[in-house]
């Protein structure tokens, strides 16, 4: 009889490798193991002769770096989606990409199973799930955590041994998630937060420029990333780009404590480095080229934009919804950001768009062409109707 | 024939020093000029002498410094409003407190008329207009800067001069509004938005500490702050001490083009040290205290909020209706949140409040008293229910 | 040892009554049942001997018909939280009384579950459990739907027939629901949405005015309805009352497909005459007495309101706060609604309100106090502003 | 020397005809008349004859029925765009239009002068200037209603007289807006609202059936309207079908008071009989065909699109954007909705999308195949999570 031929997202870490020998113990599963780069540069060859040597049948690994940053990174920091004030969505838009590639490995070989290594604690689970589920609805999705008996890290680890798998004993006191966008940690000692997280441990060691600066120029072409310092990169480079500059400066590292869909409050340790400015120049551009009420609408569009990408519904009509007002909305975000970057600072030098609505000669005070000095008269005398009305209703409250 | 009495919003600038003579003239008006502290500390007796010598009648002062604080900017703060994504309200948030000691004004000297300083380009017109007539419907607002043939700080200067009045020739590059909450700057050479702005000549001038850090412990009542480091202090001086933290670590400097109430972009950098600091404690309280549900709807009011102050809508129904969702809401931000602050950072070194949500049992990887390993199995599966029918929905559509 | 106590929300339906003995079969429970009154008149003396026929140890009964409405009903109409377009929300409002009538009960009994019948399918089950495990956090909650193996109303029948019990066998083809807001329909027949509902059969059996018409006039005291025809009832009777004069007229049938908190869409035929008269009623206070702003918040948090009831958050911060902002607002709603009310339609007769900001000579075109005549030209030219620059932006854009 | 060419928006009415010799006595202007039919059956003929009879220099007629319903109706109603609740925007929407006509019109006379005939108190002035402003910057704007010192139609009237025109002396007691999309009456008699319209008097003559009722099947494609009783129409005929239909009903009348951009309250009595219809079908096809987050964000969105409609914004980068969104939600609004429409009453016979999210086996009760019920155990567990933190945060509270 066929085995069942079972996807796993495959990371090359503790929980998927245990994750493969276990598959075949109880399912005598023919295990696809499937890896994706989104830029955490993991290391190919090494973790396919990991995956074989776990028993692992097929090994499919995708680079997805450009696709990543050019299809779900951009757009992202287009609609400025933000989760709770300061999380940028790093992993939460790694996922439906992931779903991806992981369905097309299904699809490839046939598979009935697609599994994954997320817990049932946090919000891996309902993006791996739910990017399967809208792509495959016939595949049934594994997830060990919630099945198995193992309770953490030491029983994944004399599982494997007992299998007689080589298993590094490396002691992690808390968990990491890295990809191009962002690199965060959450877990483990940084679960008391009544504590400061220690940075020097957490953060990615780098050499912070605390006393120099310098400048950027980015371009942009409907509010897509188009070249920095007046050179054309692949998306790919670009981002790398503004994370190496980022982490020079120490931008973007933000200590959060955010609600997961299943109502958990958790805290984050998020570096974004190259995110933030990306975010912050749209940000720039859209204040001289959006009016008032498409800065309003914007807004309020990116916070549900960020609530479908946390809660897993990329794949989703809301999302491509969204997406359709953002693409026409960013038809006027063509122009130039300039920034000189220091320590912890992003300092605007210049802001310029061919769309731009700011208009220097309007706004100065000596200026009035337009004879608003005059209209305002009537503007304010209008406005007013209101306020008075308001004004006679609030004196009968009392 | 009794005499036209006027209420003027005076500052003791030169604008609203030449408004003093221009009603005389133009109105044989009885001036009585008002003049409130709300924290740029004018010298009430410098004002007084002046406005008695340009011709004023009468001379009220008020110290509005702690009821600024506590009756404005904490409400502000508390709901968390900010406009346009960076402008935490200085100027607008302190309008309608001015705008009713000038009401108590009027209704003291039986006056008609309100004037006031503000152009006709600007956002105070709105906001000082909108606060009278709601609080005085029946009372006349002049603008002197809509009615006359002056043009800029140049013609006054000579109506001054010409009326035999002493003025000091100082030669403005932009212009200044300061108060407890912020200090702005806008106009004149900041129009130019391809331009940076001096930093050396535009920011208030300040000792920066860049290699040193401090603690600092914030305590809430009910979102608002009740001590800083266990000391309990007046509003006024709480928001001072806050102020001159910031000031020290150079926190809380925006370079924004915003866009104002009559669709005019403008620039504006904006200092707000103790508000940027009273502002992010209050959110990282309500990220710990508010659930999911509660920030959503939170945001969203909060976007509301923002634009009434701007608007001038303080004085509203809408926005005693705000207060009324944040005055519940913020029955659980009571607790403590401390930092270590140091050049352009805030790092949070603890969060804390017996209202908290956050739970760190239930968080934990490795406790599981909830069974939620199990229960996110059914979890998933349902959220799943939705990504199904949508991706065969997304099937035919293709 | 001591049985395990369970409190039961009992309705004396046939899911209802099979669930006592099979509680105590399958758990040794003593089984305290509890039913409340909320509109639908259950006939307290015959459920009770039921429940102790079934096996049940105690029976619990609550009239809150006045409490219904009054606490849940009332706040819910002045919010004029409306879910998805149209569903006035008559169960999911119930929902939460009943659970602090079951939170009682389990305390005056020391019993450490609470069961009820809800499906593992609809919304029901949310809202007991969510009430449950905000009031008490430590009790365990059953299902027995989630549990048992039965499948439909006949295993039921067959299980409580074995167990010896006298069954009826009401043929039913579509389930009810009922209290004092609304009747609803939904399941068996009515699932197929590509049919029209049978309206004989399934709306309330009622005597309709199709040619008769009469006026009722409603007068309302800070949102909440204060009489009817200039004469004060309980709320109990006053919804009664517009439940009688609504369902005369056949006022407020909906047929609706709505989505589940789980994501399944299903369709409800809705009866809510009262309901919709107070709702209306409600709306038509507003649009005199709130200001533009304060409607278009208002609206914002109608939406919200009506997705926390919907999903079983009335116990939750986020509805206290949006209380907060309702009681806020609903200060000015205080005033008198007339309508005709024919068949299917509530002609207004009559808006009024101390507070209304409407103001006949405002409005008269022959009337202009206000000069607005000459204002409106300086209100138009700046309101242009944004138009003229947005018309240069798009001109560049094609 | 050339004269001065001003396209004016003219009607064939009092206002717009007194406003010829007007402009020619004040201004010495060539008039060039602009009329177009937007489905209220202006007779060509007779007001080009009118307005050449009056001192027009050139009339233009367009013929926008089609294009109103097609570029501007459907749009508005496949995003369900509805003012305070109740009011379908029937003049709000026809005035971009007439502004595009305006602007081709100053266009090819070389005009340099837009005039209208709307007044310094409603709506329609803010809507065709925006308009004008956005396509024609440089064009200047006259509104004599602004500017002339006539109070009324009898000042009009007389002035007409005096010229020598022979004027019809219609006593009108309110004023009236007429096109496809809805007619609507306000002023007048009808400015008290203590008082009910008289409805012989204002609404459109019709032969109501009371007694009768008629199928109708309503077909669209990607939320646009494509055939009635599989008929196709052209845009014009489907509406006017529409509207025949509604009236035959009684369907979608309105007596609305709504708060005007310049914060003025005013009552309206709209006719919108084939419009209603038409927005309720979209509504249906929605809430089977959108998923709950695309039904709340498109809610949103169409809260949004109504204020930028009413407030004259249709040619703005914000209500392109929020067509880019309904473009690509409504790819899933292909589907055909089913009435039985009787006396003021829409019956739902059938909704039928290829699209539909609505799933008959997935919602019965009996059928079971996803294993919901014991899925819905963890799903209803996990959603307890927040409750249950909030029930203890509830009970420091108090």
């Amino acid at each position: 009889m066929a085995k069942t031929k079972m996807v796993l997202a495959y990371s090359g870490g503790l929980d998927t490798s245990a994750i493969i020998p276990w598959l075949i113990d109880n399912y005598d599963a023919e295990v696809i193991c499937f890896c994706a780069d989104l830029g955490d540069a993991p290391d190919e060859k090494e973790i396919e002769e990991k995956a074989y040597k776990l028993g692992a049948k097929h090994f499919t690994f995708k680079d997805y770096k450009d696709k990543f940053v050019q299809d779900f990174v951009y757009p992202l920091a287009r609609a400025g989606a933000i989760y709770q004030e300061d999380y940028l969505l790093g992993t939460a838009i790694a996922r439906p990409l992931i779903g991806e590639g992981l369905a097309e490995a299904v699809q490839e070989h046939g598979a009935t199973h697609v599994v994954h290594g997320a817990t049932g604690k946090g919000n891996d689970q309902v993006r791996f799930e739910r990017a399967i589920a809208y792509l495959l609805p016939e595949t049934e999705i594994l997830a060990p955590w919630k099945v198995w008996d193992m309770k953490g890290r030491t029983d994944l680890q004399k599982y494997l041994a007992a299998k007689g798998h080589d298993v590094s004993l490396v002691e992690k006191t808390y968990s990491v998630d890295e990809n191009l966008l962002h690199r965060s940690c959450e877990g483990g000692i940084l679960e008391d937060i009544t504590q400061p997280y220690p940075e020097e441990e957490v953060l990615t060691p780098a050499s912070v420029a605390r006393d120099a600066s310098e400048k950027i120029t980015l371009e942009f072409i409907d509010g897509y990333l188009y070249s920095i310092n007046s050179h054309q990169y692949s998306p790919y480079e670009s981002l790398n780009f503004l994370n190496e500059l980022g982490r020079k400066y120490a931008i973007g590292t933000v200590d959060l404590v955010e609600e997961r869909t299943n109502g958990i409050k958790s805290r984050g340790i998020y570096e974004t480095p190259g995110g933030t400015i990306l975010f912050d120049a749209i940000k720039q551009l859209k204040s001289i080229c959006f009016d008032r009420k498409l800065l309003s609408i914007s807004k309020l569009n990116a916070l549900q934009y960020a609530e479908l990408v946390y809660d897993g519904l990329w794949h989703s009509q809301a999302r491509r919804s969204l997406d359709g007002f953002f693409n026409e909305a960013s038809l006027v975000l063509t122009g130039t950001i300039e920034y000189e970057v220091s320590y912890k600072q992003l300092k605007l030098r210049q802001r310029k768009s061919q769309y731009s609505l700011y208009d220097q000669q309007l706004v100065s005070f000596d200026e009035d062409e337009f004879d608003l000095h005059h209209a305002s008269h009537g503007f304010c005398r209008t406005l007013c109707l209101t306020s008075v009305q308001q004004g006679k209703q609030a004196k009968k409250l009392k």
